[in-house]
């Protein structure tokens, strides 16, 4: 079989690092092009391709250019979360499968315009949430569609991130992230909790979003750290920025099947990483800070340390139960491809798809959805929390679609 | 010095509790009325004071019999959550001092006129929300006094506690969580997360609440446990029982100073215990469910799960800083007063105030505040979450109102 010719646009941290760890490891792929704004990004990555692959790649500072080489299967878009959706939509335009990486939504309008491109179009489309495809999210999911949790009620997650050097430092590393925290206030990283919550409750497939509502502490951590290491002498700019985006933001989303979804920003005070990602039903829950699940029946405990004591990583007792033979099977080198090893499964996953003309399990319809709630919550922080209706992007359709689970979860066993 | 004259209103599971926990083990005071709708819970209450103190209280079903005894110097109300307010209030116009306990309000109407009855007779109102005496609690405001936390931009708590069983048994236990239940949508116990936090963030005293937001899930826990359970061949009023309440209600509450409270009421899905009382500045964090600090440079994790088997209960290794010396003394007979000792502290504390003449450090307008967000919630869950303004109860006087702790934390130390 002939290998998938891959263009690769956006060469920063995840670009680069996604190319480097994944896609120059798979023997059915070719990397034909390589692009980024700056030329030490792309010089950077011709070279990588070249000491793995023994060749080289176009390198360019134009994606347009991209899709113009003879013979490409498909790109993978890494770029500033700015440009992610635009250059999507010009790759289904011009027939192009296009793998895009997560962020938030700058408008409505952005969602409705990558949904049109693709019903106009049927390029096959790829959202790239890769906490979809961990493993205690998608063990929690198999105890879910088990039954073994009940009817579920309310899922929370976060982005629990320290990020105050990243962002401070966007000048200096050329990272978006710092124009984003200057000039915004919302949640504006929303995809990597709620797209497994989104998988769970079956969003577009059965349920959806209704509304939300979205409120943001003051935004004090990122200029007290700023200060503390005198970061104005390195980049001067930092001396009279003001920061709009919040240190905390919590979000509510509201479920037509009555569910609730707790979303936390928290990417700008010290803290260890978290995603919190949690599901609650009539007869248990999971935890994944903790990757522990509480069993209805189980013993209960006043003190809350002592139970957590107890039961903390007793998910490994459940995993013969419910962790996919996907991830129960998994190598070290995949394990050492990027995030424990999600990101082999899903970039994996990505290219198979494209060999095998299957619909990537994450399409159009949960991207909009899911980055939709970046911009609506901005709305609503602005207007001291007021509800904001979430659109349905499937038309309708959303009642007749199946569930669908990124992965086989073994469902047999459970 | 003369003793104590108390009268106990209110003689269910937390009045009686408290009788015989708290009350009947101090020396200083006597129980010269016990009182309560039903005979048996008087009889049982005139039993167990007689048995302790050898002298028989009088014992009544009018709680304006009691505000009648000779020489009574105060009472504690633990009535249901509907009567707190209005027997608090009949008290303090007939002068004599209340200690009400806790609960939510059922309009902002009753909480003006808890605070007008206190403003116009200046009898001594004491809110006995016993968290604000914790351990873990305490220790957090000492490191947020002492600065180790940096500048406090967001806490988080919850009421998490199972009480299916409690509220599915209101008609065989007569208890009114059942009727609140079945009729309201609310965060209809805010206080234990809240009261701590509230004290954190100067609330009435330099800083004020100003709006919340308030989404509830479907209610779908107590239903299932009944049927679970066959429940209705108890009590068959439970066959037609429709729920309003939500099974997880989360609230987000906006402070002045631009610090935001979460709050979640999680009462009816299986789970352990947990007040999820957590506090988030710019150099650190403090987590009571798994009592752990987290101090600006302390080492990340990835893993998380790997990352609490490292910090669980570090807490303990900042106790000699953090922690108050009336925790770090107590003494065994202490500690079995009810809830691992808090209740103690805080029965202690109102006798002490009663006889030394001092104002309780939970006062009206912490009162009026902590209990108007369950009225608010309820507005606000009814209209999908519309922010609702919240009170200023002080009428300004909290901006030169100075803040204090409800015991002393050993600022000196710190």
């Amino acid at each position: 079989m002939k290998k998938v010719k891959i263009g690769v646009i956006g060469l920063g941290q995840r670009g680069y690092g996604v190319l480097t760890s994944n896609l120059l490891k798979m023997d059915d792929l070719d990397i034909v092009g390589v692009c980024d704004l700056y030329d030490d990004r792309v010089e950077r990555a011709v070279k990588a391709v070249a000491d793995v692959k023994g060749y080289t790649p176009f390198g360019t500072g134009s994606y347009e250019e991209i899709f113009a080489i003879e013979g490409l299967d498909a790109v993978y878009v890494a770029t500033c979360w700015e440009t992610h959706v635009s250059i999507s939509i010009d790759a289904m335009r011009k027939g192009i499968p296009v793998a895009c990486e997560v962020g938030g939504a700058y408008s409505l309008e952005e969602c409705y315009a990558l949904v049109q491109a693709y019903e106009e179009t049927k390029t096959p489309f790829a959202f790239m949430e890769n906490c979809c495809f961990n493993n205690s999210e998608l063990m929690a999911t198999a105890a879910v569609r088990a039954g073994a949790l009940g009817h579920i009620v309310h899922c929370s997650g976060a982005y629990g991130h320290d990020l105050r050097q990243e962002v401070s430092h966007g000048n200096l590393w050329r990272h978006y992230r710092l124009n984003n925290y200057r000039d915004r206030n919302c949640e504006n990283y929303p995809t990597h909790e709620l797209g497994p919550i989104a998988k769970i409750l079956n969003i577009n497939r059965g349920n959806k979003f209704v509304s939300l509502v979205s409120i943001a502490s003051k935004a004090v951590g990122l200029a007290e750290y700023i200060e503390d290491k005198k970061l104005y002498e390195q980049d001067d700019t930092l001396k009279d920025t003001h920061f709009k985006q919040g240190d905390i933001v919590n979000t509510i989303i509201t479920c037509e099947g009555g569910e609730t979804i707790l979303l936390t920003l928290d990417t700008t005070l010290p803290r260890s990483y978290s995603r919190a990602f949690t599901v609650r039903g009539t007869k248990g829950m999971y935890e994944m800070d903790t990757n522990s699940f509480f069993f209805d029946g189980m013993a209960e405990d006043f003190d809350t340390c002592a139970y957590y004591k107890r039961c903390i990583d007793n998910g490994k007792e459940y995993e013969e139960r419910f962790m996919p033979d996907l991830w129960r099977s998994m190598t070290e080198e995949q394990k050492a491809s990027g995030h424990g090893g999600m990101d082999y499964f899903i970039y994996r996953e990505f290219i198979d798809c494209i060999k095998e003309g299957r619909t990537f399990p994450i399409d159009v319809y949960d991207a909009a959805a899911w980055m939709c709630i970046t911009c609506l919550s901005e709305k609503s922080i602005e207007s001291n929390g007021a509800p904001q209706a979430i659109p349905d992007f499937t038309k309708g359709a959303y009642k007749t679609r199946k569930p669908l689970d990124v992965i086989n979860l073994n469902k047999e066993n459970l």
